[in-house]
């Protein structure tokens, strides 16, 4: 019989298989294609793109000419304009406001054909300066309350038809819906206990040792109690801190490390899976959105890494409620036995 | 420049495209697979299935043999069980229930071929009689709070392999997310004004005529201010009720015509297109639960259409927060203009 879990930092309910045979294969999906036609996003390729706002470049090299190791420009086809006003308003009983923000292309590597978990520790390293970069410079911004940074890789994760492997910015002036509801979640956990939620799951999901696909100094990886999706892991940094821009550098060596096993297991337990991946950081904290006042000790800044391997259907558009065929603990025992390179 | 828009439901912010320059042709996918192979749900194959919970037959006819119309079976391969009790417990800081519920199939019509969209108006009438009396017995079973009503049309909706025209139910023993979001949302509104908020919001909708895409003496069909999804639709009866199980005999008319109809607009507008439909209910009254007390006066029951053309990425995972190319002023008026069998 299958279980019902509730999702402690949003109060979903997922339905979890109870089942022990799970064959990894059965999940295995065409590899993508790596095409070979023009690409924006090479070394050499940068008159392709609008104007870069940030890159990791060797000495003497120019803005944008060849030279960089990482690479942010603005999307050439932006769902938000960073020009203008909110100019909040009502249509009737219904709230607008015009759709500012920025949308930027976050290149990790100059060459077309290296996955993310293929690039050295050092070069994804480079890939996360590159985030809190662009992060703290975005804050600046007072129209702005949220950074979200999101990774589609490959075609069913609904990436780019080109391969080179990119990740992707968006500054938003409203707080996204989901982290609102860990928000509110781990403040009323905090009011409770005057404890970090996020804290207290990391000791038990290291005292249960069930769920536990990868670890180091700084970052346990591990598979949620109430996964919405197969193979889903979530990375959390052991040092309690709200906001992802003020990683320390150990940290984020080890978060390199860390990130590069975990999408190499994932790799070797299931073919090239199309995934998502995102930094669930705190929004900014702005004068007068004093809701947000205790958000330092209540939020925990983490990573979600969510394979694409089963079809949304009705049930989950119509409920918000997922059914996810692999228990996390099996999925946990697939990932952290599988050979990373 | 898009727009930001709140949808009044639920507070979640969607993103809007301020775009004229939408041509339906652009979402049109390939037809969907109308296979030819054994199929458990046609007429003739009874055996093939765990036994009827119900069917309308002929007179005559009998239980699990052929002269059915709409006929309703247990999944074969359940979500959930129907047996046990719910064995609420905790796991350390997580929650967890035994997955206990039912999950049942309905046979909309004998033949294979036909969609939904292809009955005859009172061939769905038969089928929304099945809903109706499956959620008036499902009621009965005390450790049940929620009947999840759903059907995925076609593959990239996440359909069965098989074509025959079916839709799913799903007694739950929880309420899930989406539809509390909805009641919180609806509470807290006729609260502040002591009217319904979907009585209020399908009254804007009747004197803006702006995104109309049918309507009736009962029902009327929009697409909602703030869509998630390109062409999404909303199905409103004008009828103030919160219960769908307890329309009248006139409006599960009307509701057949309004549904076949705004169907076959989709289909003549974006081609065979996939799409999830859902039954959005209240939750059943319990003793006990008095939170739902108000739900009467507070919650008006709906269908949502949510029509599958575009891939969900990072982006939506992530945040909870979509992408919507199509604005719902453009949907509207290509719908409305469709020319409907």
């Amino acid at each position: 019989m299958s279980q019902m879990r509730k999702d402690v930092f949003t109060g979903r309910w997922v339905m979890v298989a109870d089942t022990n045979a799970v064959h990894p294969s059965s999940f295995r999906v065409k590899p993508f294609q790596r095409d070979s036609a023009f690409c924006p996003f090479c070394e050499s390729n940068e008159a392709s793109t609008p104007p870069e706002v940030f890159a990791i470049r060797r000495a003497g090299s120019r803005a944008n000419g060849p030279g960089w190791s990482v690479r942010v420009v603005p999307n050439s086809h932006p769902q938000l304009g960073i020009e203008g006003d909110l100019g909040r308003q009502a249509e009737g009983i219904h709230d607008l406001m015009n759709g500012i923000g920025a949308h930027e292309i976050i290149v990790e590597t100059p060459g077309h054909d290296r996955g993310l978990h293929e690039l050295q520790p050092e070069e994804i390293v480079e890939v996360l300066r590159a985030y809190v970069t662009r992060i703290t410079d975005l804050e600046q911004d007072k129209r702005m309350r949220y950074v979200l940074v999101f990774k589609n890789h490959g075609e069913g994760a609904g990436a780019h038809t080109i391969f080179h492997p990119i990740s992707q910015l968006m500054a938003l002036p409203v707080t996204p819906r989901n982290i609102k509801t860990k928000l509110i979640m781990a403040r009323d956990y905090y009011r409770g206990k005057e404890r970090c939620l996020y804290c207290d799951v990391l000791r038990q999901e290291l005292d249960s040792n069930q769920r536990l696909v990868a670890e180091n100094t700084d970052f346990v990886a591990f598979t949620p109690f109430a996964s919405r999706f197969p193979f889903e892991i979530c990375v959390l940094p052991r040092a309690h801190n709200s906001a992802f821009s003020r990683i320390s550098a150990s940290e984020m060596e080890n978060l390199a490390h860390i990130l590069r096993d975990v999408l190499q297991k994932l790799d070797s337990t299931l073919g090239q899976i199309p995934y998502n991946l995102s930094l669930q950081d705190r929004p900014f904290v702005r004068p007068r959105k004093d809701y947000w006042e205790t958000i330092e000790a209540d939020f925990h800044w983490h990573l979600e890494i969510l394979p694409q391997v089963a079809r949304i259907t009705g049930f989950e558009w119509a409920s918000g409620f997922f059914y996810n065929p692999v228990p996390p603990e099996i999925a946990a025992r697939c990932l952290a036995s599988s050979r990373a390179a």
